[in-house]
């Protein structure tokens, strides 16, 4: 495919000359999304940015890049498929930050960092030996490449790990996957759930009563999105003590408003959708990458597809 | 060598039931280290415990095994080398226990735990990127087993890592490896300075003044033994940021007295001594692995070298 005039939702010129060689075969235009109008969407065959601008239309494109890994604001517009727009998404170091992200809270945990900055506080020496990662028991949801990375990480300190994903395919890294039509078995034995689902029609409110019902104490952590999640169901779960606690990067609403309850939890860890952030410099280099792929018809690992919604 | 009468400091004769064989050739003599007599030291030819008893001596033994990975008590006692006993420790998951621990501390500050635990009393949405492993430079003093095991785990994850050891050998994972007395210029690239050292009288103090002098806002985890650190010039590099903050798990008096400021600094985080906590069961397989090789002459990694102190 060739593409020729690509429109850069943002004022990222600089940054853009900083990372693309000095002549490019193709002509930019950098806008602000809210400033974008009609007639750049109509010079443009391709569009990229963090998400859709006002007014945004398929009609003239041919490719969109997404800054982000999740596209699910992407796929709120109709007419991918029927028009075949090639959707592609950032993925680049995701899968190892949110492996930092998710391996830094189950270790603050086996660790006791809480209970030792209480007994600092009351400057008590009062031992307590840590618990181990190579006893725990992993269940990760999603088994594509964020879940993979986060799979890789921890079965390399000796953590048993199972995978859920929608064809239950084995991958390597887990020690076993499972449809997530059949999960509950796995998820029973789990210290551990890590959600690093996209939000798909499937996927959608998937963290339901039912799905805590089978849990045993697990921890619940929500790298992926927050509409995958019951929040109220969580809130039960966490009430009964079938969840241990949960830590939650993403949400139903974001920000999370100042009135939610989840904030004053001492059950609940929050953080501001900060597990993948997309730092400008990595994102512009894997658009660069996916747009030399696309000239030269090399295959696209981080190509959307429609019938799964990511 | 053969082994007859093992005196086992400690009321752990159940443990001692439940992981050994029924039968073993060898007499055992379990006792609290306070309840041990010149008698029993007199029968036993091998002495197994966490530390030497009161009025332990060294006459009577062939072969003493701590219970710890650290010797330092052990060699406060003189004649080992003259007397020809055998002195081994317990190394066991020491590597990967403390690298657990190191690592936990590491990521809590990468992924600014501190800082949105503070947002989320305030209820605050306020996001920061969080840093990556693969941006950090670890030197990692002590380049043994633990060091090693430390540094296998932050290479990685991408993490640049050097080692100091009294010889300077190069070792695997270590992308250099420099001598004590020549490792400022790898010091002051740090991010973090991980000291896995044990207490030699190389080590005695080794982390002073002069050496924090070479510091560039490095964190300081302590792992090793307290007595290598001044700490009265840590806290000095502490207020002057040339060291940014200090993870101690062991000090110069255990445990740290209420009265210590040491307890009282944001900059400081205490745990108490239990990085590399010995669990019973793990020490008692070791010692068991160790007599097995002893009776059959194979190689005893954790045979500590005298000269060496460890």
């Amino acid at each position: 495919m060739n593409i020729h005039n690509i429109l850069v939702a943002g004022s990222y010129e600089k940054e853009f000359q900083e990372l693309l060689p000095a002549k490019t075969p193709q002509s930019f235009r950098f806008k602000r999304a809210d400033d974008i109008t009609e007639e750049d969407l109509s010079w443009a065959d391709a569009y990229v940015g963090f998400k859709p601008c006002r007014g945004f239309r398929l009609a003239d494109l041919k490719w969109v890049h997404s800054f982000n890994a999740g596209v699910n604001n992407y796929l709120e517009i109709e007419g991918w498929k029927e028009q075949e727009i090639l959707l592609t998404r950032t993925i680049c170091s995701f899968g190892q930050r949110i492996s930092e992200y998710c391996l830094s809270y189950v270790l603050r945990d086996l660790q006791d960092h809480y209970y030792f900055e209480g007994k600092q506080r009351e400057k008590k020496w009062a031992p307590k030996t840590p618990q181990m990662m190579k006893d725990q028991t992993i269940v990760i949801y999603g088994t594509g490449e964020i879940g993979q990375e986060a799979a890789k990480v921890f079965s390399s300190f000796g953590s048993t790990v199972y995978g859920i994903s929608q064809s239950g395919k084995p991958k390597e890294y887990f020690e076993k996957v499972a449809k997530t039509s059949s999960a509950s078995t796995l998820a029973a034995q789990a210290d551990w759930i890590i959600s690093t689902l996209p939000l798909t029609k499937e996927t959608s409110k998937l963290f339901n009563r039912a799905f805590f019902s089978h849990l045993n104490g697990a921890a619940f952590i929500n790298v992926g999105r927050g509409h995958t999640v019951d929040e109220e169901a969580l809130i039960e779960a966490l009430n009964s003590k079938k969840v241990r606690y949960a830590v939650l990067d993403v949400l139903e609403t974001e920000p999370l408003p100042e009135t939610s309850e989840l904030w004053g939890r001492d059950d609940i860890i929050i953080t501001p959708h900060i597990s993948a952030v997309t730092e400008l410099k990595e994102a512009i280099s894997c658009f660069w990458d996916t747009l030399k792929r696309i000239e030269n018809n090399d295959a696209l690992p981080n190509r959307v597809d429609f019938l799964k919604g990511y």
